[in-house]
């Protein structure tokens, strides 16, 4: 009978054979529900929910006003990401903190402290850091979104550009400008996004008829991303007998990775080496040449997260949604 | 009598006449003082703590395990300094929450509501951020760390590298260089770490009996603390007619915007200007010649920071501690 401490609106909806919009309905005391239908769930509630944790968790929601969002700190776009959250949070009365998942690894004793001492009414996750059992076990507890992602299900919404189409375009950009040889530098394929991309890029290749080179293919753990492992693999790749002509990295440090390394080999940039990193972090015009990229506005992605999760916690009869934003190509020098 | 409102230790210590130590005693219940001492100052406390602030924060004590984290996130240093307090506090069952005081501007009501409605046990600030007036208002209320600074009152410790001898061994270096026109990109003086550092650079000239020139010296707000008013500040200071033989920079950022300016000029690095910059980030191995700089131990500086402040939670009659950390100056190819 473990579960009955974790009994969620889910389970007593299917056990009652009630929608979840109804039952909330019961929980806030909103009203517009049928007398018969309210002693059913609560019924239900009873026999299942014996340590009150679900009824305290809803009794206790109005008073919930703490949007925690979950990060990878080392990720540069998280500035002006939690800026967006925070403009919209505090214009609606919430609060914002922060929780680090460092090298994508999350603390389980972090969670569960923080799911029952802190009044929180909803998470933002970036990604999906800590991973898919993280995001589900707490989707299934509060209202979710992940940003800068298109991952939903029936509990979990999501903001984010075009991922696969922002790649396919970049690389497609590369082939007209004649280059065939195109490496790719990602991150491991344990994150949807890096699924996506990698699709985008296999697609473009695909649709113009390039044979895809295994070798010049690499994937860095999204748990150590970070730019020395991005030199080495670049260096391999670009001392390889027959080295890419071009090379979409997954970041702009990645791709300054690339670039220190053609450098160091005496491969000219970008004459005999184009080079598209992603994120327009200012890594990607320090660089000299200024790396081209792809903008996503970090800004607007935190903002649109927090006001979907907003409007779930004071709804959560509402389906989970998932809303795209416009991604920015920039052609810099890199690959002119 | 709204002061009742916001009554400290430090004020019943004051009307008592008993150390701040014993007051703490008293509330923890720890026992080791006369009865005659308990009994005078409870009823100082009941004259004047007539909400029952005080005491009320006091009995919650032993059940506040958060320690808020003050940041700025735009900070690259952030991600090893957190990783650091996360370290140490987890160790010992403390939980670290991140609040961002974006652009060093802080939001009262999300202050009051953190101190309000979470058990938080301390704080750790990220240099002085959000303002002196913030970290005194919850040092008084608080155990209470300033971090990447050596900031001491009564109240607060500090850990921090000695921002004066890193700044004038590096300014002394460029001396020995051969350079006398040297210039200093520093961030406004509203920090007591940009006053040191501005310090150390005028020192080490006025030792080496070089005159300074002022028109060499330009402050970026700290509120605005980004690479694009750098690269307006340097380019500004490397046209005028008698332009600096090299350049000091408050970060590595800033002085990849010097060295972005310089190439735009046609001045070679490090030739006609050398430059420095400070924290030893991934930018000063990207850029081209790679930047000479100040290495930070920001994880040892995350994990310090917080061990202090568990002592401070566990005894808060402990004396504030400034902790000194050893900083590292690494040569490369930006001041050959």
């Amino acid at each position: 009978m473990a579960r009955e401490n974790n009994i969620t609106i889910s389970d007593v909806a299917a056990m009652s054979g009630v929608s979840i919009a109804t039952i909330s309905r019961i929980l806030n005391n909103k009203g517009n529900v049928k007398e018969e239908t309210r002693k059913k769930v609560m019924a239900v509630i009873q026999s299942v929910d014996t340590n009150g944790t679900l009824l305290s968790k809803f009794k206790k929601q109005n008073g919930n006003l703490i949007i925690a969002v979950v990060t990878n700190d080392a990720n540069p776009l998280i500035s002006p990401f939690i800026n967006g959250v925070n403009t919209c949070a505090n214009s609606k009365g919430f609060h914002v903190l922060q929780y680090n998942c460092f090298n994508n690894a999350y603390d389980r004793i972090e969670f569960e402290y923080m799911i029952k001492e802190l009044p929180v009414a909803g998470f933002i996750f970036q990604q999906i850091v800590g991973g898919s059992e993280l995001t589900d076990f707490i989707a299934a507890r509060f209202p979710t979104v992940v940003s800068f992602e298109q991952y939903q299900t029936e509990n979990i919404s999501s903001v984010g550009i075009d991922d696969y189409a922002a790649v396919k375009s970049a690389v497609e950009y590369l082939i007209t400008l004649g280059r065939k040889k195109i490496a790719l530098l990602n991150g491991d394929l344990s994150m949807p996004f890096t699924v996506r991309r990698e699709q985008g890029f296999l697609d473009a290749l695909k649709q113009a008829g390039i044979p895809v080179c295994p070798e010049y293919i690499t994937h860095i753990s999204v748990s150590d991303f970070n730019y020395n492992l991005a030199r080495n693999a670049a260096r391999q790749i670009l001392s390889m007998p027959d080295p890419p002509d071009a090379f979409f990295a997954i970041t702009d440090t990645f791709a300054a990775a690339v670039l220190k390394e053609a450098k160091h080999l005496g491969i000219s940039v970008p004459q005999d080496l184009a080079i598209i990193g992603f994120d327009n972090t200012d890594v990607s015009t320090m660089t000299d040449p200024a790396i081209t990229t792809v903008n996503q506005p970090c800004y607007e992605i935190g903002y649109q997260s927090c006001n979907i999760l907003i409007d779930k916690i004071n709804d959560p009869s509402l389906a989970s949604r998932q809303v795209w934003v416009n991604s920015e190509f920039i052609v810099r020098d890199s690959t002119q």
